[in-house]
């Protein structure tokens, strides 16, 4: 079986003091004997997550906060690490024991407050006696709900179940279809999939996935292969297909094979709608053009993959925008969760699909380029400029072509 | 990113004593602090599985032994243990440090040579000394190669490294193809995926994703529908496809959908022939027709995944098979890896496809079945017949359809 993919999972951050029964907590809700350890290594100081299938919520990525509590980092790195976890986690559960509010939580409850983050306040041990009034009264006024629960005897835990249930839709942020209002139902897209020898056997990547199963979802319909035989696919179908998906790499050679009055896009572009802003995303790509020998620019990539010998961000975008410019500029990457704070050395972030992360957290890095005055844009949209045909791939979004066209516009 | 599907990777497994440096040797291998813990609560008897991705091996699952060494388990014990592991391993990795081969070694070495199982000798900790010469000796009578390395300093393990690369390709056992054989280069397969309100969201389940996958590899095409849509799917195509291949769910609806000069089969008869032996399971298919109230069947899954509400292996199948014998079977579930050793009070086996294991695996538990005397056959076999179209979603493959024929007449 596969699993849901990480960046589809409601995002539970864990905050509260150790001792508090964090992890007996999660023990007890998914009624397993989870332990929170880090799956990659090297990355202790990095919140610990773990997909959990909890019901009757389905499946939850619960975000550990192990290491900022009182007696960890001092307090500006604290907010700042709290601020970086936050711009991740769809809902806040603050977990306090029955020894009550200290100057911790309420500094904590401060921060989740500035960010609108919805916050449930649970208080643990209720077996060791019940919450004092003055308790009960801060933890009131600190989040959405209060609960008092046992996870050592079990009490009060379903009802923490379904409260997370209920307020799960509200706290997820929406998420704007990835392609099924693109192909009405019945009707038919085709996918084109390069493979290159470097691709690992018996996979495809998760975009490609998720575009194949919302098109069924949709009741379309959907052709798949590779670069080569898209002309032969085209020739096969009795009438033109609604929509040609193309992976970024191979978007010249589909754009030349696909006649002109069938809309043509790429897996890219999608997630860059889905994940992030596809308008924001598409102007940023217009600082491509504006690029000169000398200037900086931020590779972002969200997840820790091993990075392939022609790993897509860290070999060929470089090396192509390098040509585009005519050399010269300085590439830096970061990896994983590893996004600088101070953004002002680059000229230009442009950002992987984001396709472990959520649509909250690609955000909050839109949100921090934009604050800082640094353009972005993603993967696939910069291929497509690079390669010359980001118009004719933006051609089913209207609205991105002309926030490309505005931003070219003010920058000449 | 997709990680590479566990079924297909190098299965090492990793044997020795305690303090001989299995953990220290995955870490040097791999570049990375990896903790052998076991993912799923509550196995901690069982081995623990981690994948890895080995430059220039590829993806590899490395299975640890602990626990089966010199202080654990009793004799019978360990030896049932090593097999149950020998059962799913390509390559054997017996780790030894400078205090040399004992009786241990020793009844390892016999086990490892009764199963054939490749096996390299690994003299780990040379930085304490280099091995004595009856160490050596030891050593190369015990396995296929021997090694001289150290964890500690990493001298000799880019030799190990090519080694069980070298070894991998004669180590793992062939898979046969999975679909590429039946879908010409330039010809296309339609797929017909259901989408129940169950599944969980922007998935697809691993054989559809295979299947997806080695069309495009063999420069073949895919369409892929929903059930409803197969009908539209087939008027739209401008010539015939070469294949149908639905899941085993609606067979009945997709073979009367299909017309009859195009063959058909389900995902789960590819599984079997690509997993196992479709032959054999085709053949214990028939002990279906020769079921009797009171008769009991064990339905064997391979992974642990959460059960759903209808879950086809624990639900639905047994549910069918009491609606075609009349009711009164005992259905067992046996999950993950507690296959019985005892397979006598069982009339038939229905496996799962077995998606994330090996080949090997699967053939084991078709060795054990067919040395006790008990049919075995698999979730699409069984769904296949007991609608009433196994005939026709074995078309494509005459040999399996011969024995299953064979054997409902030898049972007649």
């Amino acid at each position: 079986m596969q699993d849901t993919p990480r960046g589809l999972r409601l995002h539970i951050g864990l905050f509260g003091r150790r001792n508090v029964g964090k992890s007996s907590l999660i023990n007890a809700l998914t009624g397993q004997n989870v332990s929170i350890v880090s799956d990659i290594p090297g990355t202790t100081t990095d919140p610990v997550e773990k997909p959990i299938e909890m019901a009757p919520i389905g499946p939850v990525l619960f975000v550990d906060t192990a290491g900022i509590d009182d007696d960890g980092a001092l307090g500006g790195e604290r907010v700042r690490r709290t601020e970086t976890i936050l711009e991740r986690v769809d809902l806040a559960l603050l977990v306090v024991g029955p020894d009550g509010f200290g100057p911790f939580e309420a500094r904590l409850t401060e921060t989740l407050r500035a960010r609108s983050t919805t916050t449930l306040v649970v208080i643990n041990k209720s077996d060791l006696g019940a919450p004092t009034p003055a308790l009960l009264e801060a933890a009131k006024a600190a989040g959405r709900e209060t609960l008092t629960v046992s996870a050592q005897t079990g009490a009060g835990l379903d009802v923490l179940k379904q409260t997370i249930a209920r307020l799960a839709p509200e706290a997820r942020l929406e998420e704007p279809r990835l392609v099924g209002d693109l192909v009405p139902a019945g009707e038919l897209a085709v996918l084109v999939v390069p493979i290159d020898l470097g691709a690992p056997k018996g996979r495809l990547i998760l975009p490609q996935i998720q575009v194949i199963r919302e098109i069924l979802d949709s009741d379309a319909m959907c052709m798949v292969v590779k670069e080569r035989e898209l002309p032969d696919a085209l020739l096969r179908l009795g009438r033109p297909p609604k929509l040609v998906i193309c992976d970024s790499q191979v978007v010249l050679k589909a754009a030349a094979d696909t006649p002109p009055q069938i809309p043509l896009t790429t897996f890219s572009i999608l997630m860059a709608r889905f994940k992030g802003d596809l308008n924001r995303l598409a102007a940023g790509a217009a600082a491509i053009e504006r690029l000169r020998p000398g200037d900086r620019v931020l590779i972002g990539e969200t997840c820790g993959h091993h990075p392939l010998a022609d790993d897509i961000g860290r070999v060929k975008i470089p090396r192509w925008l390098n040509q585009y410019v005519g050399g010269g500029l300085i590439t830096d990457v970061a990896a994983g969760k590893d996004f600088p704070d101070d953004l002002s050395p680059y000229s230009l972030i442009i950002q992987c699909g984001g396709c472990t992360v959520t649509r909250r957290h690609m955000l909050a890095r839109l949100d921090r380029a934009g604050s800082q005055g640094v353009p972005m844009t993603n993967y696939g949209v910069a291929i497509s400029l690079l390669q010359g045909v980001l118009p004719r791939a933006l051609g089913c979004f209207p609205a991105a072509l002309t926030a490309f066209e505005r931003a070219r516009g003010v920058g000449q």
